[in-house]
């Protein structure tokens, strides 16, 4: 655990915390907008606050000027925590193994509920609390931030989203917890024994997301296996005939669709376990970059920024998708020009080879190599600004936009050669050696880029500040001191969610898939990179960078289509590459036309046969869905016995109208309801007596 | 309106009651058994009876002694109808304009709620509250029936359900409400204008699942009309070139995918001003046929019948699948003979045509269309039989089995015909033929077996009851007593829900949409059809049948379904018929492969374009998507705050716990919320005051 702080003579209170959250302003920030932030995190509730604890974090000992002086550690009472819990609407385990919503009323009847003060709430959840609580802070009658007059609030607008927008708050993040830390790194990835990532660990320290994403992972790599196993006898025995096309290239689709589908009912089961599944999100706010002209949100009625969805659809329509569109053509003639200059280079060579023409062999691949990368970068930003400028309201469609426009593209890049040899070139053996060579090249240049540089330069971040430290106080302990420790974090780098992550598994699944039938070996390739993968991602999640928010999800999303969409392409060019092999073709030796219909009739029948069988299997297994269902039917049941009795009660009161699954409170035990009654026979009967 | 039974001798009550739904029991019922029924209806709620008003229907004068006895009136008082429709969710017009859950709590806050007794609930929803409570009538420690044995009992089984599948239970049917029929009637079919139909008074009258029919049956009709229009000149000019073929079929197919994506738009919106849009589904009881072993439901913990799972899936996948299979078969192996048949006459009549040859040559048609038919009818039987005894649990998964089932076979054989003579054949002179035939002589069959015939029998059966009436009381008026008039609907046929006339429609579609570049006069035909199908279907439902039950529905159900599906078929076929025409291969007169690669590529990019755009519509419309957000934001607002001050209410009473949304009574007033905070202030006072 962090050492608790003891609060600074600043502050109002004397209690000492565990500190959550940091908190980092710009050092420029005026003191009285400081003043006022503080004020307003510390006040109650009932006065609009957020009713947390937050202390300036102290300089270092003889800490440089150059440090930041404006770090801030936020924590909470163990009350406050239990009822944000309640106010985020977490899903814990109930005392009969069910997942309910928690509530502070019945908070003994949960699981693991000893007292309070325990480890019923995880660190990671305290601090999603605490995040929550902290961006629903909102502005009461100020126009402006104190001292900043360009940080505009009008009543109701989120004060940390303001500061965010206008650069005066950093950043946010939550603290690691060095003990917790040491012992899941342990047990993640420095076991030598081989077994299943601590997935339900993972969740606790890191959140559901990216518990899902390790997962995902991890399922992900065993699915393969089958198809690696498969794949390397017809590697290794170099099996040529029609035969290994058909079953091997059959064999993948089905096997791709069913384990995409097993994926969701898994996915399911753990996000039930988690909690995740039955949790409604709450109304979700609009995204700090939101601008437009201040109105009233139809929904809520507050007062908020509002932007027309029909220019939204405009702009999507009539200049991302065209701009998008534009970038994929820009991206075939550059391929194009690859292959003239690789043909071009090749004819030279052939002419009179020397060791110069050798060399300049090499040049054309490396050449557009580079530049694939230059405009995967481009691009990037390109796509941010673009979906900047759309002016999504929501973060989840910010997100989904732009996952799409990156993932469009980055698909396009990774595959539009392969295509191109497959199709247009009709090579096989070069279309083998260019999937080998940019599957192996890619997986070592991510391992490399992803995990170990930036581990690299953590490392001799640290180091440095180890030895200031040491230099100052000439302590021989490795343990930093709180105040060097939150530094250390507030310096490493910022983990930008699982995108980059998922889009990779994206283009090896795409490597495996599309072209299977090719290059069996590909699926072992992509096995023993994503056993390596677990082992560099964890390592990156446990030492590279800051701790992330937890983030509650119930499924991979949209990751989970593209996937879906990814093999439902895979079909077609299977179906097209065995149908172009010469094996297929000396079948139908009279007619190539026959050839080709029967090709089509037979990648019809298994897209056919894909879509039943995602029909077929149902995506929450049948135990969860009983568990749903009776968690449904016992709040109606609730509902229905308790409507009249209530409504008895609290009748002349009831006059604004819910509708009736929400109409009451359905928690009340048969105990209540015998008391209930017990109570209103009093009374009839004591106004009975008064009648006499 | 129906006139008010006043009860008769048997009843313990005297008021007289507004009859709306008749129960006709076998005329050998034991007399035990209808009392012990009887005061099992009659009896109030907390003695675990429904509270309704029953009567025994008297003989007609003179009645003679062939009528059955046993027939009796059901109706309620209005309190007990007002409750009632808050236990089954009914979602009602709120007085700010949205669809709010009904609550007897707060029903002056509802529009049109002017006093106890007026219209503020349809006869229809009347009639529907009242089947639920006879639905929901519960055996309590009853063993059997009294003086039925055979009908066994235990605690928690439906009554009702159990006298229908033991034969005691005739049948349940609401009465029709004469004035109200006239009324609709008229301004349904009988106008002489040309006008929309009468959506909300369907709705009124007949329930949501009836409306949607028709409201589809308009839609569907509508959305056909550009193609007619534009399927006319192709046909007046006789049009047979390339751009004919490409241009039509492409605004088909888009068309097709578009009218289907905004019916969805269309139907939610109506299922939200109908309140059927937000309204849960209750927990779904076994249907009466469902047997098994006596068990627990794990979901309730009620006791019912159980079966397992995985025999029933064995017996959909080893028998019932199989058995499908076989069907089709079968129906192609006519087919072929039907083929063989036909050329060999053919041949004869070409060899020596005389007058008997001609006639032999209408022969195979005229044994192929019996046979069929034949075919339909026995498959009916075995499908109903086999879905039975596959003895599936809920109605609802029931339903999905038989339609899927006849579904898949009516599609067979009325369109592999089609199919052989496209693609195996390739002879669109004939398939032009054929289909002209098959469309129209269907339609005509269709539009007499459906209305007419039955009106025609209805109207006799009708004219002799008159008749017997007359000659007994020589009355006049028009009008039929109570008693007849029961009797007269009793021995109506029953209306056997919307399944063939939506199947009906289905292959009307099939017709339209999967050879629509050959045939472009199809729409015409169809929309023709459909225009004198809404009269013909509105006459049956007033004056053929017996009145259904309302059926709350929020969509069509499993036939939207169905509809998609078969504009994915008809992007298949028409893209081969274009591939196949004599235009289009005139235009690769160099190569047949490439002809049929270009078919296959822009085949993929229909079927890939109809999917985006099923993708981008979204399927309910903005203004109701904002409707929706705010009920649920209101209750979930109202939650976060009540919830802590129900806790300081009831704190020490909340146990058992239930997730958050259900958690609360949000239908608390913020007057009632000023009420309890000002309470709260005197509690708190007045402890004050006994402080001093």
């Amino acid at each position: 655990m962090v050492p608790a702080v003891s609060a600074d003579s600043s502050s109002t209170s004397s209690t000492s915390f565990t500190p959550l959250v940091v908190l980092e302003l710009a050092s420029d920030t005026k003191q009285e907008a400081i003043a006022w932030l503080l004020s307003r995190i510390r006040d109650p509730q009932q006065n609009g606050g957020a009713e947390l604890l937050v202390e300036q974090l102290g300089l270092g000992d003889g800490g440089s000027e150059k440090e930041n002086p404006n770090l801030f550690l936020v924590g909470a009472k163990w009350q406050r925590l239990l009822s944000g819990a309640e106010e985020v609407g977490l899903f814990k385990e109930f005392s009969d193994g069910s997942m309910r919503g928690f509530t502070c009323a019945n908070k003994h009847n949960f699981k693991h509920f000893e007292g309070d003060g325990d480890s019923f709430l995880s660190m990671a959840e305290c601090q999603y609390i605490i995040k929550h609580e902290l961006d629903t802070l909102r502005a009461k009658d100020e126009t402006h931030v104190p001292g900043h007059p360009q940080a505009k609030l009008y009543p109701g607008k989120s004060i940390i989203r303001r500061l965010q927008s206008k650069g005066v708050l950093i950043q946010v993040f939550p603290l690691h917890e060095k003990e917790e830390l040491k012992r899941l790194s342990y047990s993640w990835y420095q076991k030598v024994k081989l077994s299943f990532q601590p997935l339900d660990d993972i969740r606790r320290y890191y959140g559901e997301g990216q518990a899902l994403y390790f997962g995902f992972l991890e399922y992900f790599t065993f699915a393969l296996v089958p198809m690696a196993l498969i794949g390397v006898p017809y590697y290794l025995f170099d099996w040529e005939n029609y035969d290994k096309y058909v079953v091997f290239a059959v064999f993948n689709l089905v096997w791709c669709t069913v384990i995409l589908e097993l994926w969701k009912r898994f996915s399911t089961s753990l996000a039930y376990s988690w909690g995740t599944l039955s949790r409604k999100k709450a109304f979700e706010e609009p995204r700090p970059g939101f601008h437009g002209v201040l109105g009233f949100n139809p929904v809520t009625g507050r007062e908020e920024p509002l932007d027309s969805n029909t220019k939204r659809q405009l702009r999507v329509y009539l200049v991302s998708l065209p701009f998008v569109l534009l970038c994929l053509y820009l991206s075939l003639y550059v391929m194009m020009i690859y292959f003239l200059m690789e043909g071009w280079v090749l004819s030279v060579h052939d002419e009179e080879p020397t060791f110069w023409t050798g060399v300049l062999l090499f040049i054309p691949s490396i050449i557009y190599a580079v530049v694939i990368e230059i405009m995967n970068l481009v691009y990037r930003y390109a796509a941010e600004f673009l979906t900047e400028w759309e002016n999504h309201r929501l973060e989840s469609s910010y997100q989904n936009q732009l996952v799409l426009k990156v993932l469009v593209f980055n698909f396009f890049n990774c595959f539009a050669s392969l295509f191109y040899i497959a199709f247009a070139m009709q090579d096989m053996a070069l279309l083998r050696q260019s999937l080998a060579t940019l599957l192996i090249t890619s997986q070592i240049l991510n391992q490399f880029m992803e995990a170990f540089l930036p581990y690299w330069l953590q490392r001799r971040r640290n180091k440095k500040m180890m030895r200031k430290v040491q230099k100052r106080k000439a302590v021989a302990a490795a343990e930093l001191p709180l105040a060097e420790q939150v530094r250390l974090e507030a310096d490493m780098s910022t983990y930008l969610g699982t995108f980059d992550d998922y889009l990779e598994l994206f283009l090896l699944f795409g490597y495996v898939s599309l072209f299977s039938c090719v290059y069996p070996l590909a699926a072992v390739l992509v096995v023993l990179n994503n056993i390596t993968e677990v082992y560099s991602d964890a390592f990156k999640m446990c030492c590279v960078f800051k701790r992330p928010f937890s983030e509650p999800a119930a499924n991979i999303g949209v990751w989970q289509l593209a996937f879906e969409a990814m093999s439902v392409i895979a079909v077609v060019t299977n179906c097209s590459l065995i149908g172009m092999s010469p094996q297929v073709k000396a079948y139908f030796p009279e007619s190539e036309m026959q050839l080709i219909l029967w090709t089509v009739a037979i990648e019809h029948g298994l897209l056919a046969f894909k879509f039943i069988l995602s029909f077929i299997i149902p995506d929450v297994p049948k135990h969860i869905q009983i568990k749903l269902s009776r968690l449904e039917f016992e709040s109606l049941e609730a509902l229905k016995k308790k409507v009249q009795e209530t409504a008895e009660r609290l009748g002349p009161y009831l006059i604004s109208g819910i509708s009736p699954p929400r109409l009451l409170s359905s928690c009340l035990s048969p105990a209540h309801r015998r008391c209930e009654r017990r109570s209103r026979g009093e009374r009839r009967g004591s106004s009975r007596r008064l009648e006499k």
